[in-house]
């Protein structure tokens, strides 16, 4: 009997229902400019925290007690998890999910085991997909928490991890590839430093750039049309992590000639740790043009580590939905969960709860940023303020048409006296809010 | 008679003396691997915090009440200004010093008197050089304090701002360049923005990269072979500054095809604002090839905001001039002094304490670094982690030799299984230990 | 003329209205819960940031230029400024307003002076709230921005300043009384330390418990009915304040004896500077018994320094109004704005736009806090998560029936083996979130 | 074969020594103010990192494989453990251990197992101690990792766990005692909240301080001399955790009638998430009477979470152990080493160079401590600098010589006029630097 039996099929039942195991707000096949709910959010479930997590912390063992994390044998263990892991999917009915290779399959005691238990899950997923009709937003390896990577996988002092990772990458590529996943994503959890004091940043960034480099190549020679993406965190588990924000990985990627090659999963929870708004980050990844995909969770603003919480401001995913959609959408990205619930929370129902929160939190974003798309008065306001830009001296100055000199020369004899204007920045929430409110 | 006529000449009296108003580490002409203390550390004092801050706050007014912060002519201010600021640098002995153009010269209510009120003070400043042998470390212009600069100088939304602060910019060049400046510092205080809703990230983007492009070019056109750093800083006054950190600026530099132009000036307290220790962003900018100056001070680790303390930790210290040293110490750069005593610490004597103190902390720090490269255990340990990536394996995966599928397939024929080894963070943090106590 | 002459007085026009100079929620008469929103809300606007401070900021000058912050006579300016000021009040609505001593009268150079002064502009306020009906829901005095208060005020170094302070304080005081201030309020900006090298706790500990046993003397003596508040603030100016937090706070009363005389006065910023949730401090004072009013703002969440900006998050606001109408809603407090405008927005109507959409915000958050209210639903789940501790065994342990030893014995003899409930963290929020959107 | 059979007892070699497993400046017999090394240090080292962590994380696996850490029979584990816990001890020449229950003892199904477990451990700790001479500074109980906690021990909303967390503190107390324990320790890691939304603060609060009532009264029942410690965390794994820091433990000891049967045990990297720096927490337990034994680590300053790494700042723990030294030493307390070493250092010589490294910081920090009390410069200037309340109007204040009316009458009739004093910070940090470094 399933692990979720007593879970029904969740259903919109819309904003007046009280029924706490159904969305209020998610209509999936619901029109907005043109596309479904469901399009424009392209919803995810991950393996990890849901199925693999046992609820366990720094301080405390794991609370959850699934079925299929206690003992036994591995590969059955597994073939009960992915049992799971689909009706989970099913029940709640999120087109997509996202998985490591080492959520999926046992890592085995050798690459040969490793390859071969991967090989026999890739089998049972492509199944379950077929059976379901869900299908993979992204894979990705995991190749972070085994101690052969506690001083990194392609960053390791030792070439030999590298080639191990490389091994990893290589199937959990080939089986995104094959199990039709539309990503790819590289998080490096131990890509960074615990101390500068045995590192060499300019020889690890040359060994991450390589592997990075024949992430792409792979990627080509297997014909994956897919993105590869790179997920940025600034620090934990390391003390610092290389691919710290977006702009850092910009840069990176610049330096390896894979600005063009390579997009960005951006997760709100990294972002705060990296010191910015969730929103920042969004928009600097369109502005440098490597957006990507999105892990939609939240951090809590007094705790200093990833809690990885369900979205739930509906506030803050408004304005990072409007900065997607005024970019175009997703294309091959979407909105993944990586979230976990509370420790305490270890009924069958929470796993539910966190979920339909979240979905709901951005179908109601959504709905509010579409909105502001239609009538789009922030970028009207923007353009005003920009005008000047777009007018002689603005268009000579951006076009080369003026040296430093010759600037200052035009300045002296025009006798410039700019006044400061208004930012308005407080018209301009309460615009948003009247969105959000109105 | 002089403001600071009650303190001596600042001397070496070496770690026995107790007298406050002396060095007891800070020996200038003491050589160490083969240069003098004073030829290493470069030390300059900054002209805004020490001469042009009142002891305001956010939260109260000035406590200091210098003579020529007092009210009456401003031209003549300026000079009584000049006068006690090339008084003090003369009596604490430090060979540099450092300034914004409206540190030294009023505003003015025109570009016109902008102008004329900067090239009289620059007459006075070369003449001040030429009578003390002070000289200049690096000139900058202050495009963030007047209230047309409230929404940033070279990314404002109105270009006449831009030609505004060109033009500041023009003049502050030229007379570095007159005045002999060994370098030149770019710091966009206003350069970034207190709310995303009124901002285009891509087109300030663009506004501030064709300005450094300018200013590049203006240099090359002068002839001026000294260096031009960004100042990197990633809030306050702005809620986010472009210049982020190195990483950002590096990635910036990369798009706008001046990274072997533009060199950065970095900040302790900047850094750490940033999510990065002081030992990080050099370490960074130095793997980056970005390495310029340094603007020396601390903050509070306990508050969020720049209070621009005075260093005073050797330990600190002490890593950050080892790091200096094995890149092959300064060429244009030094230590600035970008410091401010206390609000309460408004007596002549307290600005001697706070140099004095820095000064010591500098040249301690540089003999244990100095130690540190004599005898390099750290990087024979490293040359020991990493030899693997010197060896076979390493060197063909770095040089192409492997694609990610013939370095899988390597991995899976050679079954590797590598272990992981120690770290030893905590012995090497003995070790420096004992390079700084033993 | 009016400096605000072009500004209508604003309205509420339902949330149907696009004019950004009308309410959209909030509805002055408008009946929840048998009491207005007026009276539930008592909305004061604060003097300091919207009539005092010229916009400037640690990096700029003013930007605002108000005609009343001009150079001129100084009672005559406080004078205009009162004008303007209650202008303000009476275009906007709200019914209260806060000052502290110096924001409405000149400091003079001596006490006789600044006495003089205040007492010639409270003449002035009387008339001016008789006139208008406007009221004061708070005074307090500036014992910190003056040079003299840099080393504190009750807790200087120098009894003399603590003598200052106190005339200061005595004068707020008796003109709260005066005017009909339903509070008076301390917020001890300087009261805290910059170095631990220069300060004795314990001494300045002393200090601050003798000032505020005084206070609380004097307002017994006037027969002032009104509620004296503390305003908790964790750093800034100071590195550390003593009045750091609620928790904290409550302590210090305990030792003086002063905890059923004094209350807090809690702010947004203040509470997450503090490393707490505005929620937080809210529910913690009420649990202590010491909730008083609200400076209701909000922080910028990645910047570390006092942003004071307007509340603006419906989502924020709803969990701390359903604290407050849970713990019975205001007696004297309130919400009072103290809260600035950006230094960009220099515009007469950004000062309206601020205010009105933070009390559109409020009225947003009360309205649905009433509903969480009226049925509420976490109140009935905690009952019933806490049962156990109105049934036997919790009620035996709390009320003192066992020791350590026998409760052991009891648990060993029934051999307890208690299983971990779910909390249902995400139920719960996804609960609030329909009360907010649904 | 013991564990550690490769590493020599640890031996004082001086400063002079290369050799990384000696101390180079610890030398546990030296007279420094008439006592030891040993005797003011009191240095402890703990079980539960040193002995129980395996090297996990949250991203990743154990990577320490201990002998004792393998599967088998937990009894025999134990056992093993704890021989290989006071090799350890001997070698390195530390005088005392601290411990969990639960460290020592496998938990066990059942309390009657648990005791029985635990019961049997401490006989053999009790021989272990007579044979090595290690003595025990404080015991404590896990109350915290077992799935049972996830919701709190005192806190729990379930009675019975109050009742089962009684039981296991009534245990390690009694062990602690009959160990000859210099202390007992409470820490709450979970006592606190994940959500406000499912949490009575008040209600908790009372439970968490009749536990506390409970334990006290059941010391003295015991006749166990040794001080009861609480010690403060901000949070983590709790989002808030109630005993924030030393300020707040004190106000609730005041609220429970306990702030004399009570003191605290402070940890540097609490102190640090709390937001203060570890002097501060040192600095104000002492101010306000609550002084008791610390936990000897540090954190990162650019990490959000409990790092716990071993101490290497002599520039710290001078300023810490001159605090100590000025309130008298440590009476039953010392420190404890609540340090681990980085997940990467797996090696057994690691746990000698983390602890070798971390006892020469402290005792250079004694050493210049100690000089800054013989001749205590710092002193001399605070007396000075508050010289003013020693005399009449001071100690007139103090001793409730004025109303807050006669105080101000007094000003104003002597026209008092205070000018701010320098704090002279700079000269003060000078000073200890020359303390450090002369």
């Amino acid at each position: 009997m399933s692990y979720f039996s007593s879970i029904p099929n969740i259903a919109f039942e819309g904003p007046g229902s009280d029924n706490p195991l159904a969305f209020h707000h998610y209509d999936a096949s619901r029109k907005l400019l043109g596309k479904t709910m469901a399009e424009h959010l392209r919803l995810a479930v991950c393996y990890w925290h849901t199925f693999v997590w046992p609820g366990s912390d720094v301080f405390g063992a794991g609370t959850f007690e699934r079925p299929w994390q206690q003992s036994g044998d591995p590969m059955q263990k597994a073939r009960e998890k992915a049992d799971a892991a689909f009706d989970f999917f099913t029940r709640l009915g999120t087109p997509f999910y996202t998985f490591h290779d080492t959520d999926v399959a046992p890592e085995g005691n050798s690459l040969a085991e490793y390859r071969n238990n991967f090989a026999a899950m890739v089998d049972v997923l492509e199944k379950k997909q077929a059976d379901t009709g869900v299908k993979l937003l992204w894979g990705t390896a995991n190749v972070f928490s085994n101690p052969r990577y506690a001083a990194g996988a392609a960053t390791n002092p030792q070439p030999e991890v590298f080639a191990y990772a490389a091994t990893q990458v290589r199937h959990a590529m080939e089986a995104t590839h094959r199990l039709g996943g539309a990503n790819y994503v590289l998080w490096g959890g131990r890509e960074g430093y615990d101390t500068l004091l045995n590192t060499d940043l300019k020889r690890e960034r040359a060994q991450l750039g390589r592997f990075f480099q024949m992430v792409v190549e792979h990627k080509h020679k297997l014909g994956f049309k897919g993105a590869i993406l790179i997920e940025p965190k600034p620090q934990e588990p390391t003390k610092h992590q290389y691919d710290y924000d977006t702009a850092t990985v910009y840069g990176f990627l610049k330096e390896f000639g894979l600005e063009n090659e390579v997009k960005t999963n951006l997760e709100a929870n990294h972002a705060t740790l990296a010191g910015h708004s969730f929103q920042h980050e969004v928009a600097t990844s369109i502005a440098l043009g490597l957006f990507g995909s999105i892990d939609a969770n939240r951090g809590d603003p007094q705790n200093g580590w990833d809690t990885d919480q369900f979205p739930n401001s509906v506030e803050e995913m408004t304005l990072v939905t409007y900065e997607i959609l005024k970019a175009g959408g997703f294309t091959t990205g979407g909105f993944n969960f990586d979230t976990k619930v509370r420790r305490q929370s270890h009924a069958a129902e929470d796993l539910f709860h966190g979920h339909i929160g979240a979905i709901d939190t951005l179908a109601l974003g959504l709905e509010r940023a579409v909105k502001m798309v239609e009538k789009d008065t922030l970028a009207e306001l923007k353009a005003k303020r920009y005008a000047g830009w777009d007018a002689d001296l603005g268009t000579k100055i951006l076009s080369g048409g003026f040296t430093l000199a010759s600037l200052a020369d035009e300045a002296l004899s025009r006798d410039l006296h700019p006044k400061h204007a208004s930012g308005h920045q407080e018209l301009l929430e309460n615009i948003v809010n009247r969105y959000i409110y109105g």
